[in-house]
């Protein structure tokens, strides 16, 4: 038997079959393209599931259970209540895809928590149940399985982490609140602090290496560290201490056994691991345990996703 | 049947038999009377349990199991790992107990586990199996109960959101980091930041408060405050934006069914309370959910500790 796992993102819609060995047997993918009617989209997403049961060699009647990873909040009925970036206000998702797939059980999640399953199940996990996913991207995206379930609180908003707060007071967040980690260790920040080290520092190199790349991206300051440059030395020294203070945090507050970062900032790989795991090793509370949470970086890639919607009928 | 509860504190130890509506049947105390030795400490366990046994008119075959709260981090086998403040280094601590007080079952948690557990199972949570608890005292305590559990994390010392850092760079904590919540929000704080106060306001009525009180307490700000004194309430004000942070982000990252605040501060009732309501409707990422986080202030007392340690064996 098999499962359908779908990824309901803001620009893509992708649908994978996926065995009970979590691999992916086929996939087929299509643009989200908004904005569009709730009904357009969810047209689409049979589609795509179709198309890849098809390449998969599989019909319906192979498939035990079809997962949706979609932004915003899931409710316990199969309601997407809310979900800003697709315009999406009580949508009965459940219903939906029954009507346009058969009547197969379907298991509806956020996508960052069906991203953090994938990588705890499938992933760099390797079957950990108790496993905090962070994703560095546009904002900071998080996942939190304790006890092999995903943590979605009382009202399916939770694992929402990006928006503790590091800093009272601090930078303006997009949800309102000021400091929020996310307003400081996300891809987005990064790049804002890159460009405010830049306008301090007009002979810094990171000038030079935005040019080339007829941008400043997450990668400016790290590239221009690994050519000494002072301005952007600190820029990074300072990322990854934001970065730190909200995995410590995580850690202070759950002691998962593992954290796995993901996100575009991880191809940095152990330029990036290494500094976060010495803050981690001095400042997690549980210095003198014996066992300790393990900090990793994502396997998956836009995988996890998938994968993860796939497995949610497993994790009820 | 009844269980036993101890509580064993820096200053006090506790025990109490507890039947299995929560009641308290009987309780028996005796100082810790620190630095002692581990042997004689936990002779003292036993006989104010046998004392709370007597008391209470039932012998040890009327016991289903025996509960320790205890600082530190306690594993699976019962052994109390590290407890600083008791000078604890790998105590047995199950089997001490048990050749104390016989062979019955043991169950052995961090204190702000059980005084957690305590609340939300007896308390202000009245069953409630999401649940987090927050004591704003010497430090901030606080313990998080999920799916009805207490989390402890892989090794044991989860639930120390005290030490989640809402300051990065901030000022200097106990553990060793800078900018913990503990540093903002413990009424040690209160009481750092209330002096500070004083020392810029020199007309403050603060000092007229402190000198009849014989000393700056969690509670001069808050009365000078209720005499429209305006550096008390700005003291006031800063206080509690900053144990607003730290709860709004634990909600956002778990949205626990209550949040509950207990320790001396809380005394203070809807004064602190009804302000940290309003920032966490105004904060919370969750905004747009139909069912919300509770705040709520704790019921038990300085109980939550003896009935959470009381009813562990329930939890297992």
């Amino acid at each position: 038997m098999y499962t359908i796992g779908i990824d309901l993102g803001g620009t893509n819609i992708v649908a994978a079959v996926v065995d009970s060995e979590y691999n992916i047997i086929a996939k087929a993918k299509t643009p989200t393209a908004m904005p569009r009617k709730p009904e357009e989209i969810f047209n689409d997403i049979a589609k795509i599931s179709k198309q890849a049961m098809m390449n998969a060699g599989v019909t319906i009647n192979d498939i035990q259970a079809i997962g949706l990873g979609t932004p915003g909040t899931v409710n316990k009925e199969g309601i997407i209540e809310y979900a800003n970036n697709l315009g999406f206000d009580h949508i009965p998702a459940k219903d939906m895809l029954i009507e346009r797939l058969g009547d197969v059980p379907v298991f509806i999640e956020n996508d960052a928590n069906c991203a953090a399953l994938g990588e705890a199940y499938a992933g760099c996990g390797h079957g950990s149940k108790n496993f905090i996913a962070v994703t560095l991207g546009t904002g900071v995206g998080s996942g939190i399985i304790l006890d092999g379930k995903i943590v979605s609180g009382v009202n399916n908003a939770g694992g929402e982490c990006g928006h503790m707060v590091i800093n009272v007071d601090g930078v303006p967040c997009t949800c309102g609140r000021r400091g929020c980690w996310e307003a400081y260790a996300s891809a987005t920040a990064l790049i804002n602090q890159t460009k405010a080290a830049m306008e301090e520092h007009p002979d810094s190199i990171m000038h030079e290496l935005a040019m080339e790349e007829g941008k400043v991206s997450g990668r400016t300051a790290f590239d221009a560290m690994r050519r000494k440059d002072a301005a952007a030395i600190q820029v990074v020294e300072d990322y990854i201490k934001y970065v730190a203070a909200g995995i410590t945090n995580l850690v202070n507050a759950l002691q998962p056994e593992i954290v796995c970062v993901g996100g575009g900032i991880c191809n940095e790989g152990e330029t990036l691991l290494r500094p976060l795991r010495r803050y981690l090793e001095s400042e997690r509370y549980s210095v003198y345990s014996e066992v300790q949470t393990k900090l990793m970086k994502a396997e998956l890639g836009n995988d996890a996703g998938v994968i993860g919607a796939a497995i949610l009928n497993t994790v009820q």
